[in-house]
C-alpha cells in the first residue's frame, strides 16, 4: 500500500448509545466505521474512517453470488482506569491474511490495519462500555465487490471494520451447555476452507445447529468430514477435554480454525505446568474416558464466551454427563485468568495486551 | 405468500445495449431487475420489477459475514421467429428450494417466481440478443440481509433476479479443454453443501482453479472429499465419460450439484437407447479405461457451455489424452440436439421449453 494515511470524516449526528446493562450481541453499531478499497492494479487504497452507513453495492457484485469473503472477530476491553485495550489483535490480522490466502483475496498490511482499528476505537471510545463483563466487539471483514457473474477471483474488494458494544456472555453466571455430537452434517473437511474464517463455513453450519436446537441442545460437536470419528470443533469454538489430568485439544489439521483463545489456553496451561497436547481425539476415546471416569472437564474456547464449559454430550443416543454438569476447576481458572488479563486486572506475562491510545489524532 | 401481484416501475433512462457480436459473460445487465423481500413473520412480500439499481445494505447484514445465500442460473433463448423461450426453468426453482432447505432459507413459491421472471424477460425483451449462439443469462439469487452479527439463520432476505445478455460460449468452435485432477483441495464433501447452489462452494473452489490455470489447465476435476478417489464434478459442471460404449456419470451422492443439463443429457441418451448409468466412478477406473483404450469420450455439462468436451486429463503426472483431443461424436450430437431444442430449431419431445409471452401486461 502506497498511501499510509487514514482520512477521517466524523459524523455530525451521533446515535444514542444503548443501555449498558441490556446490551445484546451484534445488533447495535457505533458511530463510525473503517473502510478501504482494493482494485487492480492499484491495490488497497483510500483508507478512511467515516460515519457508519449502508453500503451501496451493485446486485451483480461477487459477494452476493460466489461468497468470496473473510472476516475476523476481536474485542476491546475497558479497564478499571478507563483505558481501552485489545487482546492479541495481531493474531487476528495474521489469521485474516491466512484466510485471504485460501480465499484468493489480496493480503492486507497487518500493521496498518491494526493502526486503523485503534484509531477507530479511539474515535468511538465513548461506545466502549464500562459495566463488568462488557466490551466492544470489533468485526473486520473483506467482501468481493467486482460486478461480474463469472466464477473467478474478484478484482475489487472492500475491507471494512464495524464495532458493536456487547454485554457479558455470562450474565447469569457460567452455566455448562448441552452439546449434540453431529453425525450427519459436516462443517469442514481437509482440503476445504475449515481453517479459514470465511462465510461459507458458517452458512454450512446453520442446518445442523437448527436441528439440535429444536432438540434442546445449544450447539453441535463437529466431527471430521472424512471418517466422522475425530472431534474438530464445538459450534463456532475450539474444544478442549481434560482426560485423566491431561488437557487435549484436536490438532490443527487443516479443517479446524486456529482460535486465538485456543492458543492462549494452551500457553496458559504450559505456563502452569498442566500437561496439554494437541492431537487427534476420537469420539470413541472420549466415550471410553467417560465410561471409566477419566473425562474430567470439557469446554469450548472462543472470543465471544472465552471459555464455555460443556455439561453434557449426546452421542448416538448416549448422554455423557461431564463433571456432574458443572464447570470444572481448570475451566474456571482459565476463564478467570484470561478475562482478568483482558480487563487489565492482573499482570500480563505474555505481552498479550495492546493498549489503544485514546489521544486520537482527530478532534471529537 | 399472500399478495400475488408484481408491482412494476419502469426505468426512464434506458441503457445503451452492447454490440451483439462482442458480448462478454455477465458484465452488462439489462434495464430492470426483479426483487422481493422476506421478513418474519410476514414471509415473502413486495414483489416488484424496478430499474436495475445498486442495493443499499447495512454493513452488518449477514450476507457479508456468514454467507447465507443461494443462487441459480438459466438462460432465455431467441428463436428464429423472434420468440423468447426458457429451458426447463421449473427445474431451477425446484433446485433453488432444495438449496434453500440446506441453507435454512425460507422456501419460495416456485410458480410465482417463474411468472415474475417471465414478466421481467418480457419487459427487457429487447435485451435478448438475436445473433447465433447468444442468449440472455438469468441469475436469480437470495441473500440474507438481517443486520445482525450472530451466527444464526437470518430473519430477512432478498430474492433478486438480474439478467445479462451473453455471447456464444464457442465463438471459435468447440475446442476440448485440458483438465487437471485435483488432489489437494476439495470442493465439497458428504454432509456439506455440495448439492446446494450456494456461494461458499464457489469461494472454496477459487484456489485450486487459480493454481491449475497457471499451469495451463482450464479447470479442475474434483474428487470426493472422503477418499479422494471418486470423481465428482469438473469445474462448475457435471461430468460424463463414455467408456466402452456406455456413458457413465457420478451418481448424485450429496456432494454433487444436480445439474439441469446433466439430467437433460441422461434423458436424451435414454431416448436414443445409449446405455447410461449413474454410479461411482473412480479415477483409477478411468485411468485403466484409458490404458486399455476404452475411454472414448469425456465432457462436462452445464448451462453456460451446454457440453464442454475434455481433451486431456492430468493425473499424478500422467497425461490422459482422450479421443485424440477432439470432440467425440456423441458429445457433438448431445450439444447439437440440446442447443437445437433450446433455440426452437427442432421438436421438443420432452416438453422442456417454456415460452415467454411477449405481450407483457405493462406498456413499454
Ligand atoms: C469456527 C470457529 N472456531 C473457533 C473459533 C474461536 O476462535 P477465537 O478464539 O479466535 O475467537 C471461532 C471464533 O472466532 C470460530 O468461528
Ligand atoms: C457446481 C456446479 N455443478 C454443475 C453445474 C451444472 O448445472 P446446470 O446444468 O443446471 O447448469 C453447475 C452450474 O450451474 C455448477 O455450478
Amino acid at each position: 500500500m502506497e498511501d499510509q494515511t487514514i482520512r477521517v470524516e466524523l459524523t455530525n449526528s451521533k446515535k444514542e448509545k444503548p443501555d449498558e446493562n441490556h446490551l445484546e450481541f451484534g445488533r447495535v453499531f457505533t458511530d463510525h466505521m473503517f473502510i478501504m478499497d482494493y482494485a487492480e492494479p492499484i491495490g488497497w487504497h483510500d483508507a478512511r474512517i467515516v460515519p457508519y452507513q449502508p453500503l451501496v453495492i451493485d446486485p451483480s457484485s461477487m459477494i452476493f453470488h460466489y461468497g468470496q469473503s473473510v472476516f475476523e472477530g476481536l474485542k476491546g476491553y475497558r479497564t478499571e482506569t478507563g483505558d481501552i485495550q485489545l487482546f492479541r489483535p495481531e493474531k487476528n490480522f495474521q489469521r485474516l491474511n491466512h484466510s485471504n490466502d485460501r480465499l484468493v483475496i489480496p493480503q492486507i498490511d497487518e500493521e496498518f490495519v491494526l493502526e486503523g482499528i485503534k484509531e477507530l476505537v479511539a474515535i468511538d471510545r465513548d461506545w466502549v462500555p464500562h459495566t463488568e463483563g462488557t466490551s466492544i466487539y470489533i468485526r473486520p471483514f473483506i467482501i468481493s465487490t467486482e460486478p461480474y457473474l463469472g466464477v473467478s477471483p474478484s478484482k475489487h474488494f472492500k475491507f471494512i471494520v464495524i464495532m458493536s458494544p456487547v454485554g457479558s456472555y455470562y450474565k447469569e453466571g457460567i452455566n455448562p451447555v448441552k452439546i449434540a455430537v453431529e453425525n450427519q452434517y459436516v462443517r469442514a473437511v481437509k482440503g476445504g476452507t475449515g481453517e479459514a474464517k470465511t462465510g461459507g463455513n458458517y452458512a454450512s453450519s446453520l442446518k445442523a445447529q437448527e436441528i439440535v436446537e429444536k432438540e434442546g441442545y445449544s450447539q453441535v460437536l463437529w466431527l471430521d468430514g472424512m471418517e466422522r470419528k475425530y472431534i474438530e470443533e464445538v459450534g463456532a469454538m475450539n474444544v478442549f477435554f481434560k482426560i485423566n489430568g491431561e488437557v487435549v485439544t484436536p490438532q490443527l489439521n487443516g479443517s479446524i480454525l486456529a482460535g486465538v483463545t485456543r492458543d492462549s489456553v494452551i500457553q496458559l496451561l504450559k505456563y502452569w505446568d498442566v500437561p496439554v497436547s494437541e492431537r487427534r481425539v476420537s469420539m470413541q476415546e472420549l466415550y471410553e474416558a467417560h465410561q471409566n471416569g477419566t473425562l474430567e472437564e470439557a469446554f469450548g474456547s472462543g472470543t465471544a464466551a472465552v471459555i464455555s464449559p460443556i455439561g453434557e454430550l449426546r452421542w448416538n443416543g448416549e448422554h455423557l454427563v461431564i463433571n456432574n454438569g458443572e464447570i470444572g476447576e481448570l475451566s474456571q481458572k482459565l476463564y478467570d485468568t484470561i478475562t482478568a488479563i483482558q480487563y487489565g486486572k492482573v499482570e500480563d506475562p505474555f505481552d498479550w495486551i495492546e493498549k489503544v491510545n485514546l489521544k486520537s489524532k482527530v478532534n471529537l
